[in-house]
């Protein structure tokens, strides 16, 4: 059967999880939390199904969620002017850059991806017949806008931006959404922003959607994860905010695709969208990455960047050792119990770059354990 | 923005669902159950979230939940040498279809689909590239092997079958599948089953699978649904059964389109197999399917064929009126208050037939509530 994308057969976060299990490694891989869940959110589980949240939602999503999706995000101003022909329910964030990109991508056209970038990209533009074109960012992961522009051809039909950024935790400013809108002010570009860490930002730092900016908004889809926002990465749902044009497109794809998305999961996303706390979720985030750099710090790992946002933290490994990402983050697993991400699966060529990639949404004991065993094991 | 496929940007599903809610009417159309779901499904499912499956499953489904189904599907007979490489689980079937399609179609590629069939079979196809082949059905829902065989071109990738079928309640003896496996045979033909009605079947008849078949299961996938098999439409949980090469070939797409499925639901849909009574669940549908015909036999509608499985019964308003199935449909909701789907939904053309798809997996008061409306009306 021929291949229909490049990417791999089994994800590196596949890979990595499996390691970690079959070396009883601590896994800093794959992002996932391992602290408890809040109860809340498992009671109003429980409610949804038992209040008969069981049969199929409406293909768009379930009223209430919707509706508490529009107050949400005109609480943190992102137009006020949405309504529910601008959001849809997704079975989590991936299944939307898919179906975005399978709405809009025709046989030939280019779509833009910024390197490192998620692994689903290149293939779900492959899928879908398109050609993904290739931007590196820079050393300090910020984007060349020249570089960027010089990207563009007749053929591109959309660029995926992904903010915060996974695996650097990188953040778009105002200025690099103003940067972009003028380089594509002249076209008919569409922007696909992947901005599922939206609601986990660290110190004096603000997240900017593509849906705020006046320019974008008309153009861009902005997908979101609760999996992210509420660490249930398992649930798997997720949402999109787009124009009522794109949505259109969307929908169409989606409603043949897989229809609607899980009753009793809408339900309880949506009721306790009305109690959680925004700040305190910050907060612990925020904690975690700092118990996180303090543990490792005294380890001959390099700090290029905090992470601003997200689950994620990227360190060099020069000190250690010059093997690849890759062979460096299996010796990691097997041999001081600690499974991590090599940052050269985030490129196309495995451009192997002396980092790797640690999730630090875990409980401080298992960064502790981590960082334990790492030390232990360097001596 | 281009379409990307024929299909309509409302399903007839959700347009006659919207359509009974304005209406007020009882609604027959979308194939949902408005009866409760049993209380330990929605006990597993709180027990789910409370035990903490709360994070990823693995991409090709929860390990508990594979290995029920394994032993379940080898209880009916299929395969006892089906292996974890043979089970993949999706987030519904609609999902699974779709992804099977983008697994093995190429551009150009043709797929036969025999009519009347589910809507989302023609978009998912073109979706990919791939140019649908249609097939009439006979009046009584039987194939014309002579026809199908003569559909077959060197193009030919798969052909779709859908049994139970869906409108029809019809199944797919073993004759039938002995005559596919025969005509195809020569071929590399593939097999996308579509087989969401499997458990519930009615008198006499009993399922077989594609995947029962020793010459097809090597070249098919056979596609299930919890929703239907456990009346939980809205949970979206599903699987498929194909050979090992199908299913690497399957998941290469599905861990970039949406990479897993919700993990509280996989936890209870395990639990829920080791418990759940199958012939209890069987005779709890004949039940209503006899009891939507002993309400409905008064009334002015023809039967041709007594469902033998699923959710639903055809009928002929050919006494009636001889408007268009549609436009029959509509009047009936606006008018009598009884929502059903007009059979031409089931035909890329819209052909009419004369006929209307009632759902009668509803309590009976439901179904008695319809039947006297439409008595009423009629005078
Ligand atoms: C779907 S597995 C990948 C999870 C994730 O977002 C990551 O680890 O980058
Ligand atoms: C996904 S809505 C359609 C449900 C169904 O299977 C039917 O009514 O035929």
């Amino acid at each position: 059967i021929k291949r229909k994308h490049s990417g791999k057969d089994l994800t590196i976060f596949s890979e990595m999880t499996a390691l970690a299990q079959r070396n009883n490694a601590v896994n800093l891989s794959q992002g996932f939390p391992d602290y408890e869940v809040d109860d809340r959110l498992k009671k109003l589980l429980a409610e949804g199904t038992e209040k008969n949240f069981n049969q199929y939602a409406p293909m768009s999503g379930l009223p209430v969620l919707v509706e508490n999706l529009i107050t949400f995000n005109q609480t943190r101003k992102i137009p006020i002017s949405l309504f529910k022909e601008n959001i849809t329910i997704s079975p989590g964030a991936t299944y939307a850059i898919y179906t975005a990109l399978a709405a809009i991508v025709n046989f030939g056209d280019e779509v833009i991806v910024l390197e490192p970038s998620y692994d689903s990209y290149v293939p779900a533009i492959e899928m879908n017949g398109g050609l993904p074109v290739f931007v590196s960012l820079k050393n300090d992961f910020e984007v060349d806008f020249d570089m960027l522009k010089n990207a563009i051809s007749e053929k591109t039909k959309a660029i995926i931006i992904n903010s915060p950024h996974n695996p650097s935790g990188k953040i778009w400013k105002k200025y690099d959404w103003d940067q972009l809108a003028s380089i594509i002010d002249s076209t008919e570009i569409i922007v696909i922003s992947d901005e599922v860490y939206d609601i986990l930002t660290y110190d004096e730092n603000e997240f900017y959607s593509a849906f705020h900016h006046p320019k974008l908004r008309e153009r861009c889809f902005s997908i979101f994860s609760f999996g992210k926002m509420f660490h249930i990465t398992g649930w798997k749902v997720g949402y999109i905010l787009a124009s009522e044009e794109l949505t259109l497109a969307y929908r169409r794809v989606h409603q043949y695709l897989s229809f609607s998305v899980n009753s009793p999961s809408q339900y309880a996303l949506a009721k306790y969208l009305e109690i959680f706390d925004a700040e305190e979720n910050q907060k612990n985030m925020q904690q975690k990455r700092d118990f996180f750099l303090n543990e490792f710090k005294n380890l001959p790992f390099s700090l290029k960047e905090k992470a601003e946002a997200g689950y994620f933290q990227v360190l060099g490994y020069e000190n250690i050792s010059n093997i690849s990402d890759k062979e460096f983050a299996i010796w990691l697993t097997e041999q001081a119990k600690v499974a991590t991400i090599p940052l050269s699966a985030f490129y196309h060529e495995e451009t192997n770059t002396g980092m790797i990639r640690f999730c630090f949404a875990k409980k401080e004991e298992t960064i502790a354990d981590a960082a334990s065993k790492i030390k232990n094991f360097l001596g």
